[in-house]
This record gives structure tokens, C-alpha cells and sequence, in this order.
């Protein structure tokens, strides 16, 4: 029998995070600080609005790009936090997540060779998605120096005649990095001059600390060559919803539309249902979940300073990134050996891109509980380690 | 600014039955046979789990595969319906919707260039997944007069040494045609001895009304080379839910669930142990259902009998597809007259494929009550057609 696979398909690595949990879920006594979704129920208000839907027998598909009724607060709410203005009957998609939202954005927009670029550390998905879309991917290696914001030099360092996409993602999955209006004005002289279209994906986006999200679409000439990709699954704690949507001109969105309706057909009926009650009755929900990741993430920045554990302070999402590069081990190796010893389970760095060298992810979407209980064995591993070779040192 | 779209997609053509559609959405008296989804609210069980799910609070993503108990009630399923055996752990992907299925099937499955043979009239999703995965279609016009079974003879003409994939959907829509034991061995023989791969595509497997349906996987020498797609959406009047599932080879499976988790990350959780559910308390929801359309069937048929518009004895799916070729216009003119004249909507032939010309859809999943009248008003507007045209030829 001949070879079934696509070449293309086979040379994609499964993702780095997945080999960790597997191991992981076999372990039973072990802590895990690795998972990207949050450690809350979906707000009471969502799920009583999905199970009204499903009472009232509304089982059926809906319009390809989505119920309009949800289209229309998607741009309301869009307009009310982040000042962009969207036609709900034109630039809006519902998709089956963010994720379906970026590969359909990719689908409906590269030829093949078509290059991206990708700023790394990064979400797993956007490589390969770009792969299997026919681009091709160039990373730039962000630096924790630069709190690993994208510079505009470093943009127009990977920019080439092949050029046409820039993949954005801040607030950052792993980093925890956001990029300020100052940061992406920058950007945006660039991504002008050089015409080049912006996939956004903002899906952190009701998770910031200090001031709150810029989108890149609202600044003056960028609306009409971003696509924003944002959903319900991080800011309302709605990932087994599998509900996002994209935001973007008629004329890609007409397109993303076509891809996904022969793909998808449309996202979940019930998840749609839901997410109008998301967005209309859930933002004191949204408030008190920001207040705890706030809680917890200055509660492990302290620690890990106390540690002496470099670890530039993260304002997005809920990851920190510390540096672990003291130890003279790779990402893998320390992750690996943090779990055997303390069954402690953390994503290594290099997950989510060769420059994620040096680097743990560590997720804050747990209780205070066990942040304390995993911190308390971080610092024992870390002690060991120091002591040893402390030790190795002296009698080499 | 540079045109920001991918050839590829722009040249696809949107889906030909949104088009009539959006014109029927205008019309509130229009009656509608043309969609195709179930009538039937999802059973209550089904979505009692659903409810007591989200009450529960299983607001979060499973595995990528799907949740094993779902992937081995699947499993169980499929062995006893259709005497296929597959491994839970390994042959098993949880998509979203039989669409995803057949579209990271074709990802994984397809080099640049590859030829897929793809036999119509047929669903319209096929021809743009295969370009959009970089393949070649290669249709073949499937004939009335062997009630659009796929013939052995037109199988091997279409072949060429570039030729990898085959799609078979019986029961098909949009001719309610089937395949019977010996059509599929004859073709089994063809496929083996060109070593092709086959897509099946089996979400109407439930919905036959003679013998069963007979799944090609389940043929000598077949498992190994099929991808079964199935799903919920059908059988289980659950189109809203969005929930299929893959089968096959764990080589090939394997390769899928990475697109998967890249592309969608998994299949929404409520509809995953909602159809747990389904699976195993619904049996006799789903042969209520079925008895339903096969009254409705044999209504159909009786009356485009009596009308004297041939139409060939549909077994499977919920579909009529009756000739209207005597008429002398486009399938597209008559389903365009008929719905201005008579308000009565129905999809050209054509939606599905060029040598769909001369026939119509007609959509059964609607009540006896609507289909009477509907009937009604088809039998007016063609007395009133085959009266113009008698008219026509006297005065000429």
C-alpha cells in the first residue's frame, strides 16, 4: 500500500505542551501550572442562557457567519472596549474558536510562498497553520530585554519582497507581554509602508493589568488591513464553548466566510445563545476573574523574586515566563526534572518557539491554594539545585 | 493596498444553495424544502445531558481526540451498526460536524497535486475542500438510470496515475441514493487494485429505508485504506451541536488529530457528553425518526408518480430528486419560477454539481402537513407550465 499522508502534514510536530500532560495525567499527585485555560466555570449567567437554548429545542444550524443577534453585540462590545467600529452583517465571523478563526484567516488569504511573519515566543498554532495554508513562516526571536514586545526594527529586519502577513499576539501566550498604543504606532509605520495585512489575535485581550488592551485595528490606517481574532473562551471562561470570531474589511471577511462554511458549516448553536448573555450581562463576572489572575500573578512575581528567579513582569493573559538559564539545563531538561522530583508540571519554554530557550511558561489560572503549594516545591527544586551545585563546584 | 486574498479561495464558488436562501429568508409565506437539516427538535435525552452538563459546570476543553467515554461509545456503535471494529484510543477523532471530517481528512491526507475523484451530484463541500488542501478534482456525472450509484466502469475511466483519494457518500445527498453490498464490492475491487484511499462520508447511515446501510470499511481489504466520516447532526436531528467524528487507520488518524488540534483544538464539550448520551439511550428516538421520513418518502414518491415527473425510488438520506428535464429550462430557471410563482422553495440540481442540470432537490425533513401543501402548489405550477407550453404549440 502506498503512503496515505500528506508530506506537509508529517513534518508538523505535534505540540510541544500535549507530550508534558500526557505524562502528567498518568501522575496523580502531581501539580500542574500548565494548562492555557482558565480554572473557572463558565459565569452562571452564560451557562443558564445555553441551558435555556437548549430547553427551547434550539438545536438547528445557524447562518454561516453566525446568529445576527450575536454578530451585533460582538461589534457593540467591540466598539464600547477597544473604540473599532464593525458592520455586524459584514465583518463579522463566528467561529469554532479562535483557533478556527486564525486558520481561516490564513486559508482565505495566502498564496503559496506567501510569507508571515511570526514573532516568537508564541501559541502553538501559528506555524503550522501557516504551513498547512501554503505560507511560509518567518519567525523573529523576541527578547526578554525588550519584555519581549515586537520591535520595529526587528519588523522591518524580517520583512522581504514575499512578505504579506504579520501574525500579532498580545497580550502574549507564553510571555505574558502586551504592547502599548506607543509600542504599536511604531509597528503600524511599518506594516503601512510596507502594505503588508495583520492577523491580530487578541483573544487575551480583558486580561491586562496595568492599562487596558490597545487594539491595533483602532489605529489610523490599520482597520483596514487587520483581521482581529478574538472569542469567549479566555475573558469569560468559555473554552469548552469552542466560540470566537473575527473581525475584519467586507472584503476578507466575505472570503473567510466561503472557507468556513465549507469547512465548519457554523459554530455551535448553544455556544451562540450563550455568548450573547456573555456579552451582555457578564462583565462584573469578567472584572472579578481579572481581580483574581491580578491576585496571583503579583503573588508569583514575589516569589519568584524572592527565588532570584529572573522574571520580567508579565501585564497580559495569565502565563509568566520566568528565566531559567542560571542552571546551565535546557527548558526541557529543568521541566522534566522538576516533575520527577516535585511533580511540579510546567511548559517549557521552547514550546512555543526555539527561542523560548531558557524559559519556563508557568500558568496562573489556579487557585492561590495551589500556587502556594506548587511554589513551595519550585523553591525546594531550586534550592537543591543551587546546593548541588554549590557542592559540584566546590570538588570539581 | 495590495489585494490582501488567496487566488485559490476567490475563484471558489460560494455554496449555490445559500443563494436561493437568502431570497426565501425574504419571503415569509414561502414554503422552504430545501434545507437540509432534520425537522425534529434534538431528543429530550440528548438534551437533558447537554443541560445537566453545563450544570455541572463541564465548561472546559477535553482532549483533542474527544473524550475517550464519547471516542468508545463511538467505538461500540459503529461495531454494532455496521460490523466495523476500531480502536477508541487511536481510530477515533472527535470533529466538529461530519464537514471538519472530510476537511482535515483532505489536509492530511493530500500532496499538491493529487488527484480526488469525486462522483455527482454531490454535497458542496467536496470540490472546494480538495482545492483548498492543494488537490485536483476529478468529477464524474453519475447517471439516473443507475439510480446514481457509482458504476465500476466510471470509477476505473476517471482514474489516472495521479489519482489518491476516492469520496463515497451513500447515502447520498442530494439524489437519496444508496449502494448496495455488491456495488461497493465491485468497486472495492477497483480501488484496491489502484490503490486508492477512500473518504467515506456516512452521516445519513442511519437514514436508509430498504435493507441497512452497508459501510465500504467494513469490505475485505477496505478498513485499512477508509476514512468513515460519521456523525451526530442526522441520525440524531443534532445539526446545531456541531459533533462528528473520523475513523480509520491510527497512521491516518494520527496525522488528523494534529491538524485538528492546530486548526479547532477539540469538539465543543457539551455536545461531546450530550452525544454520549445519544449513543446510548436513543435508539428508538432515532427509528421514530426514520419511520417519520419514510412516510413522507413514500408520499413523495406517490405524488410526483402521479404528476407524471419521473423520479427514481430514493433509499437513504431525506431526498427526492425528481427529472424536470421535459420542461425545457435550467434547473436553476424552474427552482427560480416556481419560487416566485408558487413560493414554494427547492434547490436546483445544479447546487450540487454540473450534471445535477435537469433535476431539483427536494428536502423531505419537513411535516407531512408542509409537504402536502407545498406539493399542492408544485402540482399547480406544473399543470399550469405543461398547459402554457400546450398553448404554446398550438399557436406557433
Amino acid at each position: 500500500m502506498r503512503n496515505p499522508l500528506s508530506d506537509k502534514v508529517i513534518r508538523m510536530k505535534p505540540s510541544g505542551i500535549r507530550k508534558f500532560f500526557d505524562i502528567v495525567s498518568e501522575m496523580p499527585e502531581a501539580i500542574s501550572l500548565g494548562v492555557g485555560e482558565p480554572d473557572f466555570d463558565t459565569p452562571w449567567c452564560v451557562r443558564e442562557e445555553g441551558i435555556y437554548s437548549l430547553e427551547k429545542g434550539r438545536t438547528f444550524y445557524t447562518s454561516n457567519a453566525g446568529l445576527l443577534e450575536l454578530r451585533e453585540e460582538i461589534c457593540k462590545y467591540t466598539d464600547r472596549r477597544y473604540k473599532v467600529a464593525y458592520d455586524p452583517k459584514k465583518e463579522v465571523l463566528v467561529t469554532v474558536g479562535g483557533s478556527e478563526g486564525i486558520d481561516a484567516a490564513l486559508r482565505s488569504m495566502l498564496n503559496p510562498g506567501d510569507e508571515v511573519i511570526i514573532p516568537e515566543p508564541c501559541f502553538v498554532s501559528y506555524v503550522p497553520c501557516v504551513e498547512l495554508a501554503g505560507g511560509v513562516p518567518v519567525t523573529i526571536c523576541l527578547k526578554n530585554e525588550n519584555q519581549f514586545r515586537l520591535q520595529k526594527e526587528e519588523l522591518e529586519a524580517a520583512i522581504t519582497d514575499k512578505t504579506k502577513l504579520l501574525i500579532l499576539s498580545y497580550p502574549n501566550n507564553p510571555t505574558g507581554a502586551i504592547m502599548e498604543r506607543e509600542d504599536l504606532e511604531a509597528l503600524a509605520e511599518v506594516i503601512i509602508k510596507h502594505d503588508l495585512y495583520v492577523i491580530s489575535d487578541e483573544i487575551y485581550a480583558e486580561l491586562t493589568y496595568n492599562s487596558g488592551h490597545v487594539s491595533i485595528a483602532s489605529l489610523p490606517g490599520m482597520r483596514e488591513r487587520t483581521i482581529v481574532i478574538n472569542g469567549f473562551s479566555k475573558a469569560f471562561a468559555m473554552t469548552g464553548w469552542r466560540l470566537g470570531y473575527a473581525l475584519g474589511p467586507a472584503m476578507i471577511m466575505e472570503q473567510m466566510t466561503k472557507v468556513h462554511q465549507f469547512a465548519i458549516m457554523c459554530a455551535p448553536t448553544t455556544s451562540q445563545y450563550a455568548a450573547i448573555a456573555a456579552l451582555r450581562d457578564c462583565e462584573r463576572d469578567v472584572v472579578h476573574m481579572r481581580e483574581s489572575y491580578d491576585q496571583r500573578r503579583r503573588f508569583l512575581l514575589h516569589e519568584f523574586n524572592e527565588m532570584g528567579i529572573p522574571c520580567f513582569e508579565p501585564y497580559g493573559a495569565f502565563y509568566m515566563f520566568p528565566c531559567i538559564k542560571e542552571f546551565g539545563m535546557t527548558s526541557e531538561e529543568f521541566a522534566t526534572r522538576l516533575l520527577n522530583a516535585k511533580k511540579i508540571a510546567v511548559v517549557p519554554g521552547t514550546a512555543f518557539g526555539e527561542c523560548g530557550e531558557g524559559f519556563l511558561r508557568i500558568s496562573y489560572a489556579y487557585s492561590l491554594e495551589e500556587l502556594k503549594a506548587a511554589l513551595g516545591r519550585i523553591k525546594e527544586f531550586i534550592e537543591e539545585l543551587r546546593k548541588s551545585e554549590f557542592r559540584e563546584e566546590k570538588y570539581d
